[in-house]
C-alpha cells in the first residue's frame, strides 16, 4: 500500500500532516480543486502546477456517464486522460446520484437513477461505483454513501448512516486495487451526535485508510457543523487524515481546521469567480461593481498569482463586462491560489503553534465584501 | 519614427522581412491573432508569448465603446491595460461600424452609428477616429475607411474609394503620435484593378509607413482577391509592408504571400477553435467527430504547442462534449500556434528561396478535412 499519513504538527486541536500517494505527497491541511469533468474548469494542469495544487478531484458520477470510465482507463486512467501527474481524488458520485430528484430510487443494494443528460436508466451500487473507480484510477476513492439530507428526523439519519455503512463495507470488499488506491469511509448521521459517533466507530472498525466526513454543509447551521466536526475530531483516529466533504468559504475552512480537519474540497472559488467574485485577505471582491472601472491597481496587491501580478481590477472588470472568457479563467486562477495560499499559511501557523493568532489576524477580513452587486 | 520595415528575403514575388517598432520587431510574413476586445479570446499574453506572436490586433470601435478609450489611455494604453509588452495593431473600426446595417449612416464627414450594445448614438470621423487610436496607443494603427461591399458597381467603388482617399489625408493630418505610432492608408476599390491602382496611387503620394489591403475576403471569389493583390504588388513600394485585412485559410495566407502580402490578421483560427474545428499540417480536424473518441494520439503527432505535447484528441472530444471552457482554449492555442507555424515556416522558405516547394509540398494537404461535423 502506498498510501499513508503522517501527522508532523498540531496546535491544539488543528493539525498539519503529509499524505503520502504513489503520484507524490500532500501537504495538510489541504484544499483540493474540483474537476468534475476532468478539468477544472478554465484551467490547465500547468496553471494548478503554477499555483502548487496538491491534488484535484474528480466526479465519479459526471465521468461515467462521460466520456465512461472504459475510455478513461484505457486513456492511462484519470492521470494520463487529463495530464496531471500529481494525486487525484475521485467522488463516489453518492452526492450527485442524491440530487437527482425525482429521477432515483434508493435501495438498500444502490440507486437507480435517470441520467441528467439523456435520460437514460443506470444502477450505481457500492461494487459497481468501486469498480468504476478502479478504473478512473485516482489516488483516493470513495465509498458509496447516502448523502443524508437536512433536515432529516433522527429515525431517518439513523437507517441512512446505516445504509450507508452497509455499503462502505461492500465496497471494501469490492476494491480491486488496494495496493495504489486509497478507498475512505464516509462518516453520515445528520446533526445527531451519537448517530455520527455510531457511524465513525462502525467505520473504524472497518480500519479504512481515511475518514471523509459527508452530510454536511447541505442547508444546516454552520453551528450545527462545527458541533459535529468537533464531536468526530475527538472519535476519528489522530493518525488517518480527516476529509470534509464540499466545505466552503475560505472562513469555514479556517474554522474546520481548528476542529482537527485535514482535507477540503469545494466548487466555492471556482464557482464564484465565474460569476465575477473573487477570494482575497481582505475579502470577497465583486469584480463587476462600478467603484472598479478606473482601478489600475490588482485585485489584491500583496498576492503573487498571475492575475494579481499583471492585471488590473479595471481589466477584470472589463472582461466580465464584455464576457470574454480570460476572465473567468484570471478570476478563476486567482480564487484558487488564494485558497491554497490560505492553507500553506495555516499549515505554517499549525507548525509554529500560532493557529489562534493566524485565525485572529491574518484571517479576520475574511467575511468582508469590497464592492456591491450592480 | 520609431517605425521602419526592412525587406530581407525576396523568392519570385513572395517577400521575408523585419517590421521595426517601439515595443520590439515583427517578422514577417506575421500572422497576428486578433484580440478585438483587448484579450485573444480564451488565452493570456502568457500563452501569445509562448507561441510566439509578434503581433496582436485590436479593435477601435469595441475598445471605444466598453471600457472607453479614456479609461485604456489611463491604464497606461493598451499594452497597459492588457498587459501585452510587443507591438499592437489597431483595426480602425471601419469595417465594424460598415457592418451595422440600418444602424449606420455614411456622410462625407463620417459615419453616424447605434451602439450595437445599448442603442446610442455616436459618430465616427476619420479624425476622431485617429483621436481614439491615439490614446488607445497601438504601434500600428488604421485609417478609417469605407470597406466596400461585395458586390459593388464599378461606379461605387470609384466614389467609395475617393471618400476613403479623403478620409486617409484627413486622418493622416489629425495624427498626434507620428513619433510612435505608424498609420497605415488602406487601399479600396472593390475587385476593379484600375481602382484598386488608382487607389494605391494616390495613397502612396500621402507616403504612408505601411499600406493595407481593405475590401477583400468579403464575398468575392477567391480568384478576384488573388488577382487583386497580385496587380497591387506591381503598384505598392517595396519597401512598405502590405497587410492584407480580414484573411484567412491557412491555404489563402499561402497563396497571397506568394503575391507578395507581409502581413494577415483573421478570427479563422480562434472562431474556429471555439466551434471545434482546428488547423494543421494535414488539414482541419473536427474534434467532435466520433472517430476520436478513443484517439489517443494529439491533434497533430509533430506539432510542439502545449496542446498537442499534453493532450489526446479522445480528451478534447471530451472537453468539447461537455462543454468545458478548457477545450476551447486548448483548441485556440493550436490552431493560432499553427497559423504562427505556417508564417515562420513561410518565412524560412524564402529566405531560403524554396517558397515554392514549400507550397507545393509542406503545404499540400492544408484544404484536407479529418473527421465529419456529427
Amino acid at each position: 500500500m502506498s498510501f499513508s499519513f503522517q501527522l508532523t504538527g498540531q496546535d491544539e486541536r488543528a493539525r498539519a500532516g503529509v499524505i503520502h500517494t504513489s503520484h507524490g505527497e500532500i501537504l495538510t491541511p489541504v484544499f483540493m480543486p474540483v474537476g468534475t469533468r476532468a478539468t477544472v474548469k478554465t484551467l490547465a494542469p500547468s496553471d494548478l502546477e503554477q499555483i502548487g495544487a496538491g491534488i484535484i478531484l474528480a466526479n465519479t458520477y459526471h465521468l461515467y456517464l462521460r466520456p465512461g470510465a472504459d475510455i478513461v482507463h484505457r486513456a492511462g486512467g484519470l492521470h494520463g486522460f487529463m495530464n496531471w501527474s500529481h494525486p487525484i481524488l475521485t467522488d463516489s458520485g453518492g452526492f450527485q446520484v442524491m440530487s437527482l430528484q425525482g429521477l432515483r430510487k434508493i435501495t438498500p443494494e444502490g440507486v437507480r437513477f435517470q441520467s441528467h443528460i439523456d435520460g437514460s436508466y443506470h444502477f450505481f451500487t457500492p461494487e459497481n461505483v468501486i469498480a468504476v473507480q478502479n478504473l478512473l484510477g485516482a489516488d483516493i476513492i470513495m465509498s458509496f454513501d447516502e448523502c443524508t439530507p437536512y433536515p432529516a428526523t433522527r429515525d431517518y439519519a439513523a437507517a441512512s448512516l446505516r445504509l450507508t455503512l452497509n455499503w462502505a463495507r461492500k465496497g471494501q470488499e469490492a476494491h480491486q486495487r488496494r495496493a495504489d488506491q486509497a478507498l475512505f469511509g464516509i462518516v453520515q448521521g445528520g446533526i445527531y451526535e451519537d448517530l455520527r459517533e455510531e457511524s465513525a466507530k462502525s467505520l473504524m472498525e472497518m480500519d479504512f485508510p481515511g475518514y471523509a466526513v459527508g452530510g454536511l454543509a447541505v442547508g444546516e447551521p454552520k453551528t450545527d457543523l462545527l458541533r459535529i466536526t468537533a464531536a468526530l475530531d475527538q472519535i476519528l483516529p489522530t493518525d488517518k487524515p480527516r476529509y470534509l466533504m464540499g466545505v466552503g468559504f475560505p472562513g469555514d475552512l479556517v474554522d474546520n481546521i481548528e476542529r482537527g480537519i485535514d482535507m477540503f474540497d469545494c466548487v466555492m472559488p471556482t464557482r464564484n469567480a465565474r460569476k465575477g467574485s473573487v477570494f482575497t485577505w481582505k475579502g470577497k471582491i465583486i469584480i463587476k461593481a462600478a467603484q472598479f472601472k478606473e482601478d489600475f491597481s490588482p485585485l489584491d496587491a500583496d498576492c503573487d498569482c498571475y492575475t494579481c501580478r499583471n492585471f488590473s481590477r479595471a481589466y477584470l472588470r472589463h472582461l466580465f463586462s464584455v464576457d470574454e472568457i480570460l476572465g473567468l479563467r484570471l478570476a478563476s486562477l486567482h480564487s484558487l491560489y488564494f485558497y491554497l495560499e490560505l492553507m500553506r499559511e495555516a499549515r505554517e501557523a499549525i507548525l509554529q503553534k500560532r493557529f489562534s493568532d493566524f485565525k485572529m489576524n491574518r484571517c479576520r477580513h475574511l467575511d468582508h465584501t469590497i464592492g456591491s452587486e450592480e
